[in-house]
Parts: C-alpha cells; sequence; structure tokens
C-alpha cells in the first residue's frame, strides 16, 4: 500500500511511520520536514501534493495545532489556530484527497480526549477535536468506492512529558496503544469511527 | 431576567420569545431583524452590541449557517460558511459575552442532530454541531461566578417543512419540546450539557 503520513515527524507520527513502513510505501509530510513538504493551513499545498503523489491508498494525518491559553483572553484570533490548523488542515485533507485515493482507500484523522473531557486553557482543541469526530462520521456516508475514514481519539501519550501538566490525574496512554488503533483504521474494516485510546 | 435572544426572529427563535417574554425582558437580535441589528460572523459587531447592551443574564443562540450541498464539489471555500457563521459566529457570543454577562447567568447555543446522525450533504453542519458541542463542555469548567452554558441540539423540527426531505425517517420534533430545552437551559441547574430533542 501507498500510504501518506501528514505529521510524519511528531511525536505520534514517527510511531506511526515505523508500524507500516517494513510492509508498505510510506510518504511522509510536513510543513519543514519529511519526503514532500506540505502545508495543512494552505489548500493550494496539500493540491500541490496530492497532483505530485497522484494517488494512494491511505492517508494517515497526525498533526493540526490548536491554541491553549488562558480562556478569559481568548478572543476570535486565537480561537482560529485551531480552525485554519488541525480542524480545516485535516478536512481539507480530506475534501482535496477524496479525489486522488484508491478505490478501497482509507483517511485516518487525529481529534483527542478534550473532546469530552476538557482542561482549562484547552477550549479551542477540545472544540476542534469534537468537530474532527463529527467529520469523521458525516464523511464516512459521503465517501464512495468503499474508501473509508476514521479517527483516532488519544489521551495525552506517554511520550509528551510536557504536557503531562495540562492533563492532572490522567494516565498517559502508551505509544503501542495508540499507534495500534492508526493500524487498525487502516488495516482493518471501520468506517466513520471515533478509535478512543482514553 | 434580562435575556438576549439571537435569531430571535427565526423558526426556532419566535418561539423561545414566546416562552420567556411574559416574564422575563427579553432582547431581539438578528442581523436585519429584532430590537437590536449583529451580525454573528463579525466579531466587531457582537462587541457593539454587547456594549449597547451593557450587561444580561441570559444569551440564547438560536441563529448561524452551514453548507448544505453535494459532498464531492466540496471545498475549504464552502466549509467556512458554517465555520464563520454556525461555529465561530456563537463561539463568539460566548467569548465576547462573557465580559458583559451577569453573575449566575447562561448561554444557551444551538448544535443539531447531524453531529451523530449525518445526512448526505450535510457534513458542514455535522462538524460544527459537534464542534458546538464539545465547545460548551469545555467552556462550561473556565466560566466563572456561576456562569453556566449549554447547547440544545434538535432534530429537525415540526415547523421546518421545508428540511423534512432532507431527513428521511426522522420523525420531526415538537416545537414545544424543543423550546423546552431552552427554558430548562436558562433556567435550570445544568452547565456543560447538551440537551438532546432527538
Ligand atoms: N502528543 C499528545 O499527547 C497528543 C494527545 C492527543 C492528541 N494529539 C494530537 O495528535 C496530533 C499530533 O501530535 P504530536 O504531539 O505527535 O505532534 P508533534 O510532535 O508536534 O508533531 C507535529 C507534526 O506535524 C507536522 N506539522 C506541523 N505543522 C504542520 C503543517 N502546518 N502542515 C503539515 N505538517 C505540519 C510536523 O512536521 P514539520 O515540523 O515538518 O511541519 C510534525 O511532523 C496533533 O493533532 C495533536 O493535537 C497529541
Ligand atoms: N429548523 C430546524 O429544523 C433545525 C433543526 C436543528 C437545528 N437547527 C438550528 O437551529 C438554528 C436556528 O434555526 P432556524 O430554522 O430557526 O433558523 P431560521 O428560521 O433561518 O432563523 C434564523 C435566525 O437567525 C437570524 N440570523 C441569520 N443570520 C444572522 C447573522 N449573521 N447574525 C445574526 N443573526 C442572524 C435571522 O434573523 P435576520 O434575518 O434578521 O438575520 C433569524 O432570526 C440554526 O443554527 C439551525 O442550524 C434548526
Amino acid at each position: 500500500m501507498k500510504i501518506i503520513i501528514v505529521g510524519a515527524s511528531g511525536t505520534i507520527g514517527k510511531q506511526i511511520v515505523s508500524a507500516f513502513e517494513k510492509e508498505h510505501e510510506v510518504i511522509r509530510v510536513g510543513s519543514k520536514s519529511g519526503d514532500i513538504q506540505a502545508d495543512i493551513t494552505d489548500p493550494a499545498s496539500l493540491e500541490n501534493m496530492f497532483r505530485q503523489l497522484k494517488s494512494f491508498d491511505a492517508l494517515v494525518s497526525a498533526t493540526g495545532a490548536a491554541y491553549f491559553g488562558p480562556w478569559e483572553q481568548t478572543t476570535d484570533q486565537e480561537y482560529r489556530i485551531g480552525v485554519n490548523s488541525k480542524l480545516m488542515g485535516q478536512v481539507n485533507l480530506v475534501l482535496i484527497g477524496q479525489h486522488y485515493i484508491n478505490q478501497k482507500g482509507s483517511f485516518t484523522l487525529t481529534s483527542g480526549i478534550l473532546s469530552n473531557d476538557p482542561v482549562r486553557g484547552g477550549s479551542n482543541a477540545s472544540m476542534v477535536n469534537g468537530a474532527i469526530n463529527s467529520f469523521v462520521k458525516a464523511a464516512s456516508v459521503e465517501l464512495k468506492d468503499g474508501v473509508r475514514i476514521n479517527a483516532v481519539s488519544p489521551n495525552v501519550v506517554e511520550d509528551s512529558p510536557e504536557y503531562f501538566p495540562f492533563f492532572p490525574g490522567e494516565i498517559p496512554v502508551a505509544m503501542k496503544e495508540v499507534t495500534a488503533a492508526y493500524v487498525k483504521s487502516v488495516l482493518g474494516a471501520a468506517t466513520g469511527k471515533v478509535l478512543e485510546i482514553h
């Protein structure tokens, strides 16, 4: 399979690469790193990436920024960080990528536990994660030719100790479990599902 | 109580007005109609509205557009309709309104059944509704001085026959039930909840 991994150099992305690279053709994408550069916040850049790659069997997105900061000073401007990056960046990977994906292909996006279980300062990420979860449900009834779509929703992961202070009382989840969810989405039969590793 | 109703002239909004206007001071808001005009897609217009009203006890939003149309031709541009109107319009009512709301006040936003139960052509609305549901959960842990926030998530309502063809097999919900959910949110104790009328 030809598998595009967006955010391949990231904490989660590099584990996903490891899980697939032995048996599949993996194309690593980042805004600065990877085999090919593309900026998820810019639809023209994504269109350009897909045009270069011509076709693919699976796309995994493990990327996307959202704003974290004091609620009371948060405005439209800060909220647009999550809207333009983690939300519309991932949505545009699908809206554009659908025209390049092979039959029976799959899209796997990343949301996160904050959609259901908010933390202080994280409302932008909560909103975006909830949006991604509902988006994959809706897109799953639209995609044709057996193309599937799911989201993986991780809790804070064991390899991101810098985030632990923002998730009091959460037991960080094992990278092995998180990576397995992406493998399940790509190689399994599920569609329109949110795979929760909480 | 001084209650701001955004979308007061709409199918749902006018029922909400009826439910509150006998016992409360109701301020009707629309982009063209109402006691005061404000455009939810423009944060400056919302700031201006709140500055004129000075303070309030409850804000109910029953407004916001999203794109409906053929999935395969949908791009970032169409998705921005829902993002800028029903999503960020309602979010900005809260981000800005928090600085004008009285202690123990409340915000009530509107999402809809499509977050969980998608229909063809409605993915933009699904995404936005999921975002609003997660936003109210996150905002509920942030708002101070006893200020509450909830979302009402209606199925297609009996007074909107023009939408029936898009919701095959759904039994339209009674306006009385939908209106009651807004009353419960404003006068009750719930916060961080999605009141589903499905
Ligand atoms: N880490 C966690 O505990 C955790 C938990 C739950 C959910 N998540 C979610 O999982 C996703 C990945 O998280 P992570 O911690 O693995 O991220 P990370 O370590 O910061 O890695 C981000 C990756 O995305 C790429 N990237 C950044 N901006 C980009 C852009 N504009 N266009 C294309 N690629 C871009 C980066 O490569 P370049 O530098 O080359 O751009 C990098 O490969 C995020 O959506 C995050 O919210 C993470
Ligand atoms: N109807 C249903 O079956 C149904 C089901 C589930 C969810 N919903 C949701 O419930 C909400 C209300 O639906 P509805 O059918 O009652 O809507 P509607 O009848 O179309 O009414 C819309 C209201 O919003 C106001 N409005 C429109 N654009 C605005 C803007 N930019 N800024 C401020 N106000 C604006 C309109 O007044 P002006 O013309 O003066 O701007 C009007 O009062 C929407 O979010 C909809 O998605 C509806």
